[in-house]
């Protein structure tokens, strides 16, 4: 693995591929902190088997586990889904591993960005993150891609999204926190994500979900379906909080146009009633910090747009809630070549994301 | 990773191929356990990074570092040798490292032998080896090849040598040690080489090295370089102890045939005088099961013969010894295609093993 420190991808002709474009694989990470995840973990770590299981009917699924968990990680996970020592500190891969980008010769590279729990000691949600930090670079060993450093900017995967066609998408209230880049104007984050993206045009959404910890990234309030079209999680609740935000995201949707100059058709992806966390999960979630980690009735940031998109199929979360099917519904006929397959995502919901939260997608491509 | 519990190599098709033949690449350990590697291991990882540079200029050189090491790993090795995170007890890729084996379409499968740390409670060197004994197991998912659960029976990958063409060699020191498979009869161990490693025969030399720790490796004391070829180490001090334990070698091996019905034309590779550890080095080894790990002037298994063949190398150690030029020399005459690289491995020998003992070659072939 070559450590690409003097160049930029764009500058060498590469660009991150729209996530439907075709997958070699998809990176996960078996789930164990116990102030993250409720009772040891072990609902949390059945619903990432599920997701593991649907996406590895298209695609090579890898999942990297700790030394201590991996031999339950290889018994609790199908053969053909191979299992990896690799150390982290939590399980979210879309956030850690690397964002992958590739080139007209169809040569994979990796980026490594700066990761710090998404915030650091400003507003982040644990500490350390030196394990997490380095599973960029590790996956790039590990695949046998080289790797751009560009470990002095934070970044986490699930805070950007691409049409593959030049535009990236990202929200003000993520990448303008104080916590990442407080020392970089808003136009030269947005030189940083062209230069390493491949991005013509970044649009900036003024914000995501409420109460989403992560200063809200874009993952969970919009996703791109394709070139050109996007869905945006929605509530036609106008008391609630989410109102006024999710309209913000649309009237900027709707003033916007892409890279390639296209008007962005936007489909509201209807949200799950308002989801809290009880009394029961919270006993059962350790205590970080010295804080505790949640407190009950506080609200979990649930959204179906924070589904994967993988070579033969989307895998969306499910709430339990009436909406679960309208949504699911609505992503069918937006993915018509693929199978919409609704995990019930709770259990994943209570760590703090959902299932492209604890997702990377490798794209197809030639590696070293 | 599909583990295969209901057959045996053989009988499917498979063989462990000669180490002379092509490989896909060799896997390594980055030393560090500080009762092993005096002074915190320092000089060991200088001496294991030579190694894998010299075998990394004709393979793929795959290093398997601990969490704690991986940086410094990373680090210390050159960008085209991959550093993969995975825990271990020591560092002796040889024996904890998959056996593989190879069918006649190609297709490569690891075999995943019971280890023990040379002896378990019995005789073993260390407790526990629980990360030891995941390795091989966990090399073949990351390398995507099936592997044969053979944990019930104990072996160590330096244990066996093959000729690729039906000849197996092993000590009966060490096979038949109380610490191994004592349940077993000679018979019935050998019905299990012939199973796994694909041989229709095997040859076994009485005893290897003196003082070798392993219960006397055959790769420490005699090898194959090519079917019907081997070398032995030898001494012409009669008053050593070694000398009559090459001698009973010799004459075993003179008077047996390999699986084709030749004789083996074996050739003498002198030892280096006896090499004993220091004081100065036995200060810087942490004691191991409270007791110290070596005792000064205790006599360490230096042999040439301990040794890798890599496509288009071999690398050999050095002791500073006045036979070291004579050993090259011979070696380079067995070996007139590839280049005979001598490392300095008095560093690795004070750990308890030598070249052959820290790396496993890959045999080229077909992954899944």
């Amino acid at each position: 693995m070559r450590i690409i420190r003097n160049s930029v991808p764009s500058r060498d002709g590469f660009y991150m591929p729209g996530e439907f474009e075709p997958h070699e694989g998809c990176i996960m990470i078996f789930p164990e902190r116990p102030d993250s995840w409720q009772y040891g973990g072990y609902a949390a770590r059945r619903a990432f088997v599920q997701v593991a299981e649907a996406i590895g009917e298209s695609e090579q699924v890898t999942v990297c586990a700790s030394g201590a968990q991996y031999d339950n990680a290889r018994a609790a996970l199908p053969p053909h889904i191979r299992v990896v020592e690799m150390s982290s500190n939590d399980a979210w891969a879309r956030d850690y591993a690397p964002t992958f980008v590739r080139n007209a010769a169809g040569e994979i590279r990796g980026i490594d960005w700066g990761f710090n729990a998404w915030g650091g000691l400003y507003d982040g949600l644990y500490f350390p993150w030196d394990k997490d930090n380095q599973m960029a670079r590790k996956l790039c060993d590990l695949l046998n891609v080289d790797v751009y450093d560009k470990r002095d900017f934070i970044l986490e995967g699930g805070s950007v999204h691409v049409d593959g066609e030049g535009t990236c998408m990202v929200t003000e209230s993520c990448l303008l926190s104080g916590g990442r880049n407080p020392r970089l104007t808003k136009e030269e984050i947005e030189t940083v994500l062209k230069g390493y993206l491949g991005a013509d045009k970044v649009l900036w959404l003024p914000c995501g979900i409420y109460h989403d910890e992560t200063n809200e990234h874009i993952d969970n309030i919009c996703a791109f379906v394709r070139p050109g079209e996007a869905v945006l999680a929605w509530t036609e609740e106008e008391s609630d909080v989410q109102y006024a935000m999710s309209e913000a995201c649309l009237e900027y949707l709707g003033n916007a146009t892409d890279a390639k100059g296209r008007h962005i058709r936007v489909h509201k992806l209807p949200l799950p009633k308002p989801v809290t966390v009880t009394e029961e999960e919270c006993r059962g979630l350790d205590a970080c910090w010295d804080q505790p980690t949640r407190i009950p009735g506080e609200r979990l940031a649930a959204s179906y747009v924070n589904f994967y998109i993988a070579n033969k199929s989307v895998v969306m979360p499910g709430f339990g809630d009436p909406a679960d099917e309208k949504a699911k519904d609505i992503l069918q006929e937006l993915f018509p070549d693929r199978r919409v397959v609704q995990i019930y995502a709770r259990d994943i919901l209570i760590g703090g994301g959902n299932i492209h939260c604890i997702t990377q997608q490798i794209p197809a491509g030639r590696r070293r």
